[in-house]
């Protein structure tokens, strides 16, 4: 594999740049990368791990004479980020975002890059529940999707660079209107983690009552759950707040039809339930054929089983 | 290990019932195993893989002169099938269940069981998205619950060697009131099944929209509820009906507070979200450390990424 960047510079290292890093340096993408992060003890952690070439003390610093520039940071702060280094972007660089949300990271960053530089925004669709500069790996984009929501003056060559990085890191690139990804994302992603939390939530209200046995006997369904609801509460936070309308509104489509189901359950409506629980199944089937996910089955994973590099 | 049981019954030959007959195998817990199941198919598929030593073309052949019986049915046909068998019931032996609630299963089975015939109703914490004959592994038990719901007057010997089996098939055993089991079991599997199957039915109305982007671009948390959307919709359609009360119940308080995380995101009330985000994580390392899941990262997993011993 060939360099694709001279320099690229990670602003923030958490899960995303990290793994980032790793991918890059296993296939050398990159002849050199830089990082930066706004917490003392998030920098000095990734000097320890040799996260990067070089952990600089600013993003001024970090992202002075890089080609690349990746905002990997939550979705509230990219704006403040974009401020902080436009005046130190080199002429001809690009700058990418890894944020859940385009719209509003769009509306953020775009009126600070400076002329001569290129801004493509983008959303690696991987991740796990754990966070931080220690929790990436190289292998977390293999076989995932990384969208790419260009704006209508994007230059091409530099679209069509970053999207030979992605590649190269093992992701498979799409692009899409930022408006369209904001309302996919809601449902497959946004939506079911405010669900998960929900959930766990009232659980957590009813463990105080039932001394812990809610944790203790945490069963299959509920178990994913919790991993889900693991998530970074900064980043989803802010992943809610920026992707307002098409949260909500996905919420608002899942409260009718839970309203329905419930309906079916106290009315006693075997056949109604049944036919539900039949198509979602078909679904689930669709998604092992698009290669998102494996047949192994997963609830009964014993705690010695990880399948999963680190 | 030793022997156990002489002859063990299976009634319902999915997934539960296979990975007893696996697990007591592995173990040398029982000296024969008989099986049963209602469809011919299912008969024929157990038959030509050699998972009972017996399959029987009735439930009252394979009971006969067993000390053991597992109902391994869908919860809403245990009543028939104990109608079906309680003439054939060996004297002092054991009648056991596996279904998902206990109390509809009880008014349900237990005034078919004879005078001299020890019925102790129990309750795996195990299970796969997938079911049927061929879906049992020996290890699905291993450091799982299976809760036993004995009943006032049942006989102390029986329970205990009831017990006695589960621990050897790699279980920890606990016991519950069937009432609070049912209560127990809403929070933690019972309506967090009910969320998936919705949220997966929303994205469902919405892909024949966005063609199917919906299942290709499928990120972490909508894959995790997939899984559970794919579960056995005889299964769960019965657990629904059967345990009515305490899942409305609970789906009741899941809609309170979903409206409450609603109402934060509309009004951009970053710090309830941030709070309520950060108490879900902590209930997921009350997890962790209680031994019910690991801290592999899972929604990174590869298709090659199997972390299961099938």
């Amino acid at each position: 594999m060939s360099v694709i960047y001279d320099r690229v510079a990670l602003i923030g290292l958490g899960l995303i740049a990290g793994s980032m890093a790793h991918a890059m340096r296993e296939a050398g993408l990159a002849r050199e990368i830089t990082g930066y992060a706004r917490s003392a003890a998030t920098r000095e952690t990734a000097r320890e791990i040799g996260l990067c070439d070089m952990v600089c003390d600013s993003a001024a610093e970090a992202v002075a004479g890089a080609d690349l520039v990746v905002l990997a940071v939550p979705v509230g702060v990219m704006g403040t980020v974009a401020a902080e280094i436009a005046p130190h972007l080199a002429a001809g660089a690009t700058v990418t975002d890894v944020g859940s949300v385009k719209q509003a990271v769009i509306a953020a960053v775009q009126p600070h890059i400076p002329a001569g530089v290129h801004f493509v925004p983008g959303h690696p669709l991987a991740g796990t529940e754990h966070s931080g500069p220690r929790s990436g790996f190289a292998s977390l984009f293999r076989n995932r999707w990384w969208l790419l929501t260009p704006l209508p003056d994007s230059d091409a060559g530099a679209v069509d660079r970053l999207g030979r990085l992605i590649t190269a890191m093992g992701a498979k690139m799409d692009r899409m209107e930022p408006a369209h990804h904001d309302l996919v994302l809601a449902v497959t992603s946004h939506a079911p983690h405010l669900i998960a939390y929900t959930m766990v939530g009232v659980a957590d209200h009813l463990s105080r009552v039932a001394d812990e046995e809610v944790i203790q006997y945490s069963a299959a369904g509920f178990r994913d759950f919790t991993r889900i609801a693991a998530s970074d509460p900064t980043m989803w936070r802010d992943v809610f707040l920026h992707n307002k309308e098409a949260t909500l509104d996905i919420l608002g489509r899942f409260t009718e039809e839970l309203f329905m189901l419930q309906r079916a359950i106290r009315m006693g409506d075997g056949p109604q339930l049944y036919d539900y629980f039949t198509r979602t199944r078909a679904i689930r089937r669709g998604i092992i054929e698009a290669g998102q996910d494996t047949e192994a089955p997963d609830f009964g994973r014993s705690p010695d089983a990880k399948g999963q590099d680190i």
